[in-house]
């Protein structure tokens, strides 16, 4: 029988080793980032990284341990990298664009869009965040709302971008990547969806249902039971109430808020006919200017990654090694460029924290592309 | 000015240095996994590795030095972790379930099942992969494709799972968790969405246009120049032209395949509409039985983390450290749990492949759960 004590013993007298050769190494390392920092040269070497890798293995005795001491000193390597990205943060030669930093986000005489009709979750989310007296006005599309924002027609657009039910709103995902606005709050709100139609709709003469695609997903359960009902999706759920208001015709029903129900003088015929009763829809508001809040705590990034296998968890280990928790990643089709994805990341954070910036840098430098989208 | 040689002479003395005290590290600590396989212990002991690391710390001298050591040390556990699951892979010691492999999926006599009507893109895929004479009916759902292999009533059916465009098609990604059935095959189909109407249409006449949601989101800069157009989304594009056939009203036009429109009889108005040329959807083949060709290429998972930072980076560092590819990673939220997620990773390689039986191995011991969905 192997004795564990023992064992165990002569473990940590190699590791108190271990410990003493890193600190030596950490002190050398940083002589070699002070040197690439005079010289001008890049922190990443893969060329210089593939052949140390070779040489380590060639010392390797025993031949299953190749891989995985290779493995580790992949692993040293990219910790050193780190301290050089650190260093470079430290001494102010810093990739990062400037921004403002306010104590709260402006509201007052703010223009704010959002997409849909009054009655919609997107306007319930602006009145959350602005009040009950902002200057607003809607679009038919989020694509409208980033486009408003960009030309200045409003300061801020209201944007679902993620469902508690359903996931990501992918289509939002894709408008942040494609506008340069930014992320400066975001908004929680719960969705009670009831069903609604003119007053007394008989449940057993009804053809015909509206509502948002999100809506009729989050009620799949109960659409199952009048499988006989055509779904029709609409624009948003606030439409789709208007739509029976207007059209008079009461084999017809709507998915929707209470608020659209008392928007259009519609009967409630049903509550909880959500398959989750805990739904809550995550907004975020935009806007076209790099002004974040001081105690902002979540950073939003999207990256895309160099095409070799690894690359998307060597970036993600900038985030885990700075010690930050990652709450959301999403991935999406890169436009033009097959099976090949860019990923949407929400880090817990400020970027003006130190731990941030290390991962940021590191990320920036190691992948194709990397751009903030907001720090809320 | 530093000695760039100098420095780099001094770092490969200690890696020398330390090359040869991992590797006596190794070998105490393939004797610890021998010591747990005999008494039957858990590999991975957070409270004993906690301790270690603080006992580590402890003889780190210089501060800033504490948390890149202690990083080392737990890729130097994890990396030790691993090669303990190994040794328990080879001392056949798995908890994976068995399965059937075969030289190649049983067509001939088989019963598939496809979500929509023919001419849609999935009944495309059926005959590419299950050739023209196949046994076949559809059913209005995925849902109740799903159910239909379910309860025997198919031996297949065919799911779309992926569009290169539009990204991932979530809902089956949730149908493969709520179901036990297996990925057994893989197709891949171009899309080519054409504009369709009953013969003699004039397009400055149309109200409306049908199609599947996705149609009409992959078409979208093609409708922005016909705003004026009611979008309405049907359960697939093939419905939407059999609709256009049926309701004889030359106002109203669909969005769907070539296939479709000979199908029904309709004229074609406008072809190359989708945002994107090189437009292709994956669809799965999806199975009761756990039967998989033995040159299975990619290996499906789906698991849940345990609720910590960090804890999907560690679970990714397996299929990492394994030397595999990650071709596909997705978050769906979890059901009755607000904002937390499962992920759903496709691997490149072979459940027989030892790599890969390592990986799941680890995976499976330090996530909350995990699912083979298929090898294909």
């Amino acid at each position: 029988m192997l004795d564990l004590g023992e064992i165990r013993k002569n473990i940590d007298g190699i590791d108190r080793q271990l410990v003493s050769l890193f600190e030596e190494r950490m002190r050398l390392t940083s002589q070699v980032a002070e040197y690439k920092i005079e010289t001008g040269k890049k922190v990443l070497d893969p060329e210089r990284e593939r052949q140390k890798l070779e040489a380590i293995k060639s010392l390797v005795e025993k031949e299953d341990n190749k891989h995985p001491i290779a493995d580790l000193f992949s692993q040293i390597m990219a910790n050193s990298r780190k301290g050089q990205y650190m260093l470079l943060e430290k001494m102010g030669q810093t990739l990062r664009e400037p921004y403002e930093a306010v104590d709260e986000i402006k509201k007052e005489g703010a223009k704010v869009v959002y997409q849909g009709v009054a009655g919609a979750y997107a306007y319930a989310a602006m009145l959350d965040y602005f009040g009950e007296d902002v200057d607003n006005f809607n679009v038919p599309t989020w694509k409208d709302a980033m486009e408003a924002v960009k030309e200045g027609k409003a300061d801020y657009a209201v944007l679902p971008i993620e469902n508690s039910t359903t996931g990501s709103i992918t289509a939002v995902y894709d408008l942040l990547q494609e506008y340069n606005n930014y992320i400066v709050a975001e908004v929680y709100v719960k969705v009670e969806h009831v069903l609604m139609g003119l007053k007394g709709t008989d449940l057993s003469k009804v053809t015909t249902v509206y509502s948002h695609a999100q809506g009729l997903t989050q009620c799949e359960s109960f659409l199952e039971s009048h499988k006989d009902w055509q779904q029709i999706s609409q624009p948003n759920t606030a439409v789709a109430a208007k739509k029976i208001f207007e059209d008079k015709d009461n084999s017809h029903v709507a998915i929707a808020s209470k608020e659209a129900a008392k928007l259009y003088g519609l009967e409630i015929l049903k509550t909880d006919i959500a398959d989750e009763a805990n739904n809550t829809t995550r907004f975020v508001i935009v806007s076209k200017t790099r002004t974040f809040v001081k105690n902002a705590k979540k950073t939003s990034i999207v990256f895309e990654c160099v095409n070799e296998p690894g690359s998307l968890y060597n970036l993600l280990s900038h985030i885990i090694y700075n010690g930050l928790n990652m709450t959301k990643i999403e991935s999406r089709p890169i436009e033009g460029r097959q099976w090949e994805f860019r990923f949407f990341v929400d880090i817990e954070g400020n970027i003006n924290d130190q731990r941030v910036m290390n991962a940021l840098r590191g990320i920036e430098e190691e992948s194709r592309s990397i751009r903030l989208l907001g720090n809320y």
